[in-house]
């Protein structure tokens, strides 16, 4: 295989399907995609073979010819890599091979020197992984702020609590903002800690090998050192997968409520912007995207995230299907909880929100305390969460 | 939206990832691509618009200008359309727009008549699935088909029964293979029973329409007429989705046999055709791609199927989400499910069997009744299986 | 392992639990707890015996002796049969000692002849099966029997659509209800459908042995013959895990309907009989625990049945852990499913409907149409449906 | 509900399963019976008094009455409240009327004082929890320290390195051993790191309450008091089941490794103490039951983790059905990875290993470098993990 000389074989946009506007919101379809798996392929040869000169194993001048072929990624063709994946059983042999052609030369030889496919593959995912991580909590957190902006401006707005769907007794929405403010808080610092926390990978046609090539590979590529090998041992899998549910478990929740709060008979908060979110088929109906949208994507995260964890079963230094079973569950993961968090991101940041509606349905409920405003205390709790954050 | 004008702006190929080759084999990818879905949304379009005429509720000259607009799926852009539905939840309704305005006239006003959103979509989705079903009903008949056959020629080689992986008592390969094949026939038949149920959708807006206009659509789509719609109660998804899984259960399980029979210390198949298969980095070792690449998209089956189940909690008359998680999750497990039943075909049609090995492990293995040859009445199991297909 | 003579050691009643009240209604729950595994196994034993006379290799005196002592479930204690399970990796193995002390004499030696561990307890769970999924499909019955009397009291009844929980348009209670009945008619008939298609499993210990007693053993015990053994084919605990997800699936969607609907802000439907479900704790709040208590049991068949399917991967001729996997799994999810539907059952068949407020909302909603009562043709599909019951 | 005066009202034992032994080995499951909910529930009442007492809401004589009242779970009759449960939605209800009736007098009016149900149930899940998961970390970590010592012991044994089941090239059993030292110490880790951040629940009906009496209830039960309430955002609950699925994932990789280092073919290991584990029906078959123990329990983890992330979405202050999903779902899901643990230890404690074998099977692999002895740098990763521990 050799780069492709014809931009008519030009591997797809990232992006080109129906549901993309909305299943793929935000950074992160992008950031997993076929082309920026193609990228970070490459990056982890270049950075090899970089780490072989960093450690005297790669002449410094091969290195440096390797790591220019690679840095061109429109030259080699994914789609036809991803055809000759089917003889090799992974797309990194035919990889090795444009790449090679690429440098051409003596340099050929260093290409991909001490690693396997494997390698090469889980430190593109931890790659891949990590910037997608950072994708996903810098969504969430910018809805944990649209969250506790809400809980500071709603901070005494009275509201009728809720409990299986019932009426309950007073609260107040500042309250139950602060609350997903809390959530989102948690679940970002879950998933920024498992993103600093992803390892490279370096060992070799059966995980024996390592030596300064590992330390020097990770400094590379800024992913820590793990003690060993992980090439059957799929705890960064599993870490990634389970912060991922969760942050989308509290998404989820998130957007629950808001659907349930923009019921028409309930009222108390309407997506959008001011002036938009009009239906144009039912002019009487509220369009109610950005929340449905995000249910969507958070959804699919339980399911994902239980294939990754059965795929655990991984057979001695190498498994015979359950790795090749991570790499779409893995990008597709990060994807629907991205496209989740940056729609729950926008449905935060312009919720109207209908305080007098929302004393008006307290008072209807005629639950005990509801004349008496916000119940005592509950104020105090937001001010704690806002200023603990 | 307009149709565009472009071919720059042609919606991607369906394939063009680097995981296709492994990931995705098989003609179902491409039956449920961005593209197929595409043309399956306009097919429903141009059905509906015929059934109208067939029922008298839409003049047949608009109809026909209807069908003729819908039929170049190339003049509408699934990448704008994709992003469009970010504003309305769904692709369906610029895709409206985009048939109007191809339409243009008078006729227009007749696209989509009677529908909602959710009637184009679950059609598109029957369709698809049908087609898709099909072809997965097709590889694993044909991979029964390669397991008889290994049957037939096995029928009287003595093997090792294996329990618990330790070594138990005789058996014949013939049997495995026998059992191999009645499996694969079992889920062959589930699977052309739900094609073949999948029904027809069509209520409007909140499915309380019906009258000629539904039996019409379903006799133009070649569908199942429902007794009522089914747009929150999903049990068409949810059978596609138990077939699809307890098809990915054999075709996996067979995949994990034949993984175990090849391992080099068994030895007593081998996958490939004569003369190929060989490593190009390790000359000593065998490629096994075929039955790893089945396991692998077996795999994400039970994950895939348990999103189409738990997203069968849909509200009132459509789902605030769960719908929307539904349309990529049946794309992925229609393509795993394929793409796995593709490969063990591959693999089952050229399966090498070692039946001077399974001996010579037989005997080795020192369990009683080694030396007895296949145990009595095992072989007319065997024919009774043969027979009955 | 000998029958235990004290009752002190008499295994517990099948429901202990503290949430058994809310999450294992109904009958399922004993019928699938370990007395009735235990009742089972014997009734397999039993069975094989005397199948073992009909086709002449068991002495009918010898039959009938094992046959009278597996009568006595109360003579065995399950809780030491289950730590001996321990040693022998299966509870068969104990059993069968314990069968053959309580047996005695010559006749003892005729136990369990021809069988394995595995062709009873799968024997025992198909039987338990059969009977848990009648359970099922009764309580789904008679549930779509209460939700078609709902759909033939409020057939012209006007209601508000709801799509992604926003008014849309016109509909009637009665269609909504209609609705529920088809979906729980479609289920329950899967349900059946699975319960009869359950086979016998006997194949000795390498699933190799089948002839005449299959046959025998599969008529003795009520259940079809396969065309081979199915020890690592799980097909049928498949179509069991599928038919209850689906089922499942139904019933939550239900539930949560009722749920949605007897919020205190829509108020169109309330629990219970008149006069009852009032709240002790807080007086003015009305307990919704039926249609709670249903979604909560739905909730969990997803990951029940996706256990299952991922439990497919089953090695040679007996799994090394998959098949114990699914024990409790299929227990589980039998209990679950019936719980949920037995809740479903009495929330519809105790719901009261408010029919005036259906129309206050449906006025307040605004929506076009509101003031034109039940929209042309509605009550027609709803006669449909009731005719076609 | 007054307390059971009877003896022979008493709840079962907390185990009385025919599987118990095979899938509920350890401590595990005792930790989260049915006795020791009821057990739990009545230490947060007590605790709850106590810290009444503590911040002088509750007179000090009322809460001794109520701990009192409360140490004694013989009074209380669990399958006598499960029952009543059916009727309140969950089991406190009843719970807190038997405490009430047990404590008598002025004092009865101070028990549950500012707590709703779900706090007493959160709480005692929380407290179930963290015992649990000490339990897992234990076994967990025992597991690794046999890894450790089997990798000490075996630090220069040659052994076949296996890529998808297929021979590769050397490698060492000390360095395999390692590996699953460090996979069980990560785990381990996970697992206390999680159990330490339990967090206390209290709130009262609707979340809103706080104040003093959530710090001291948490200084009582020795749990971590949280920013607010999570009645419905269950990051808890989502970090239980991370752990748990990973350390199970982590489990089932060394338990398959082992179930294929003892297959007949390869016989590196086998398990158990030297002169045990044969079969008594097949003589020449060695049990391993073990190591397929640890596999069934781990087996079912995903699909529980992923009910519990699904069951995330909880409506406004408390969930109508989602929350309820829970208990069962997590008591089964510490009780299976806790079982998996115990038995993963009892494998590894116990195996043994064939060193001449494994070098017997490299050199009949012909793999290059097979005659090289351990490869270089081996030994020295070994001795860096086993530094680290």
């Amino acid at each position: 295989m050799s780069p492709s000389s014809s931009t008519s074989e030009r591997p797809p946009p990232p992006t080109g399907g129906l549901f993309d506007g909305v299943l793929s919101r935000g950074p992160v379809g992008a950031a997993v995609s076929p082309s920026a798996w193609l990228r970070a392929l490459l990056e982890v040869e270049a950075a090899l073979a970089l780490a072989g000169a960093d450690t005297g194993a790669v002449p410094p001048q091969a290195a440096r010819a390797i790591a220019v072929a690679c840095e061109d990624d429109a030259a080699y063709d994914a789609a036809a890599l991803g055809r000759a994946a089917a003889a090799a059983g992974n797309p990194v042999v035919p990889l090795v091979q444009a790449v090679r052609a690429a440098v051409g030369g003596d340099a050929a030889a260093w290409v991909h020197l001490g690693a396997t496919s494997q390698d090469v593959l889980d430190c593109a995912a931890s790659l891949l992984s990590r910037r997608a991580l950072a994708m996903v909590a810098a969504d969430l957190a910018a809805a944990a702020g649209a969250a506790a902006g809400l809980a500071r401006r709603h901070r005494d707005a009275p509201a009728l609590g809720r409990t299986l769907l019932q009426p309950a007794l007073p609260t107040s929405f500042g309250l139950v903002a602060a609350g997903w403010a809390v959530g989102l808080d948690v679940v970002a610092a879950r998933v920024r800690t498992v993103a600093a926390g992803l390892p490279v990978q370096l060992g070799g046609p059966v995980g024996a090998s390592a030596g300064p090539a590992r330390a020097a590979l990770a400094g590379r590529l800024g992913l820590a050192e793990p003690l060993l090998g992980w090439h059957t041992l799929r705890w960064p899998v599993a870490d990634t997968a389970g912060c991922l549910a969760t942050a989308s478990g509290i998404v989820g929740k998130i957007g629950l409520d808001v659907v349930l709060l923009a019921q028409g008979e309930v009222a108390e908060v309407l997506e959008g912007r001011a002036g938009t979110g009009g239906s144009s088929s039912m002019p009487h109906k509220h369009n109610l995207v950005a929340a449905v949208s995000a249910r969507a994507g958070a959804l699919r995260a339980p399911g994902l995230a239980g294939t990754l964890y059965a795929a655990m079963a991984q057979e001695h230094q190498r498994a015979a299907g359950a790795w090749h079973a991570e790499w779409e569950t893995l990008s597709d993961l990060l994807r629907c909880t991205g496209s989740a968090a940056s729609w729950l991101r926008e449905c935060l940041e312009h919720l109207r929100v209908d305080a007098p509606r929302m004393l008006a349905n307290l008072h209807a409920a005629g639950v005990p305390g509801a004349d008496g405003g916000v119940p005592p205390g509950v104020g105090e709790q937001v001010d704690r969460v806002l200023a603990a954050r």
